[in-house]
């Protein structure tokens, strides 16, 4: 199985609505599929110790998705069992007015990953091209200079030691309606609520298709787009989990060798 | 039981070495300890998931001690079960030249907790009381000055919402000796080792008065400091586990209550 391979973005991305259902790495049994979660975010822990060990590289992880797409599940299902010491999940809302006078890159670049540290941006700067080209904020001209300062900034990060992965967790329109309405019906979820997000899905299309040109825009072999279905919760996990594995696995990690002085030295 | 009572730093606290290795809590049977920290730290990340629901206080856990004594254990341990999304550890370590340029508390209040969020401050602010005034940087009187300031700061954020809980682990020499000694045995750890921790040693005496008179200066009600005998790891967690679980309890947290407008709508 290459699970990076399956999900790579293609070239000449079309978002389809049914692909969003698709489970190529579901074993048919959704019992089987959690445990088979849960042992692969062991082995992220795992790989993420000896990388925090390393304390060479950088690992930055970016989630993008339509509201409710599962960003916040990803967090929870498929890095919660690193170590709080070694990983950082920071969500961007809204920028601030002091955001706002800056360059969009700005307070993004503040929260990159340091050595042997582990970033996972729950949304991303890529929403400070989307959002503002949807409603029509900023032009085609625009965006297409924004996604180049994105290509050069994620390319920089890349060549001074960051390993980067970035997911688009692709749900359909019909999961959505669900998926909200369920936040509606239960009283506990009402704090989740964002009346916004009702307001956002009257522009679902628009979305999807300047989705297809962000990453057709900012795919490269360093900074590599995977498109994840994501309608179901467990696959979604799966398929996110299993393409971290084999990204950690490709790292070739090793706990940093030992220093022979060291043996000698007698504490008193 | 009440673990908070049992380990609140007493007034005119003097740290004795061999109180590092009391286990008042331990049931006598180390797997039956780490099944009930295992436990405890369960419902701590459930309380955790309320607090962030509920997005308004915010959670500051502040963790101090000599080298080895186990912070890094206690992050892993205490609150590695808790959802990335809403906790955050923060590793201060020696001031950069920036950073020494501000005024001490700077770099610290940059990284407090919002609304909702969990942070555990893994050293931090009385660092930068210890190491200067063991090494003679700062004398008496600046020392007195810097736990005002650090009294004053943490008023201010208690004041404004932050529930805060400052923990000593109290390690004997003898105790530190055997870490220290281990981690130069096994050439696996020596990425683990600075050799400045064997300095540091040498000033063991001084720290431990020094600490003594930071824990005097600095308890209260609001921010309190509580001394955690830390030369057993599982019974550290242990009593940890406890204290948080009662300040948690405390908090009397609760999901925000629903909205009815929110039962009414369809989601088209």
């Amino acid at each position: 199985m290459n699970a990076r391979k399956q999900f790579r973005a293609p070239q000449g991305l079309k978002l389809k609505e049914n692909a969003a259902g698709e489970k190529p790495l579901s074993s048919g049994d959704k019992v089987k599929d959690q445990a088979r979660v849960a042992d692969l975010a062991e082995q992220i822990a795992a790989y993420q110790d000896i990388f925090y060990a390393e304390h060479g590289r950088k690992l930055l992880v970016l989630l993008q998705g339509m509201d409710t797409s599962g960003k916040d599940g990803t967090v929870r299902g498929v890095f919660g069992k690193l170590d709080p010491l070694g990983v950082r999940s920071i969500a961007f809302r809204a920028p601030s007015i002091d955001e706002r006078e800056h360059d969009f890159l700005w307070r993004v670049h503040a929260q990159v990953p340091a050595q042997g540290q582990t970033v996972i941006f729950n949304r991303s700067h890529y929403e400070d091209v989307l959002v503002p080209a949807v409603h029509g904020k900023i032009d085609a001209e625009e965006c297409k200079r924004r996604y180049r300062h994105i290509r050069e900034f994620e390319r920089m990060l890349c060549e001074t030691g960051t390993v980067m992965v970035k997911f688009f967790l692709h749900i359909s329109k019909e999961e959505q309606q669900k998926r909200l309405q369920a936040r509606l019906i239960e009283g506990d979820k009402h704090w989740k609520v964002d009346l916004g997000d009702l307001e956002e899905r009257k522009y679902w299309d628009d979305y999807q298709r300047l989705y297809e040109k962000a990453i057709a825009e900012t795919d490269s072999d360093e900074a590599p787009w995977y498109v994840i279905p994501a309608d179901s919760k467990t696959h979604r996990n799966l398929a996110i989990a299993a393409i971290m594995v084999e990204v950690l696995q490709d790292m070739k990690l090793a706990y940093p060798p030992p220093n022979p002085d060291y043996f000698k030295i007698q504490v008193s």
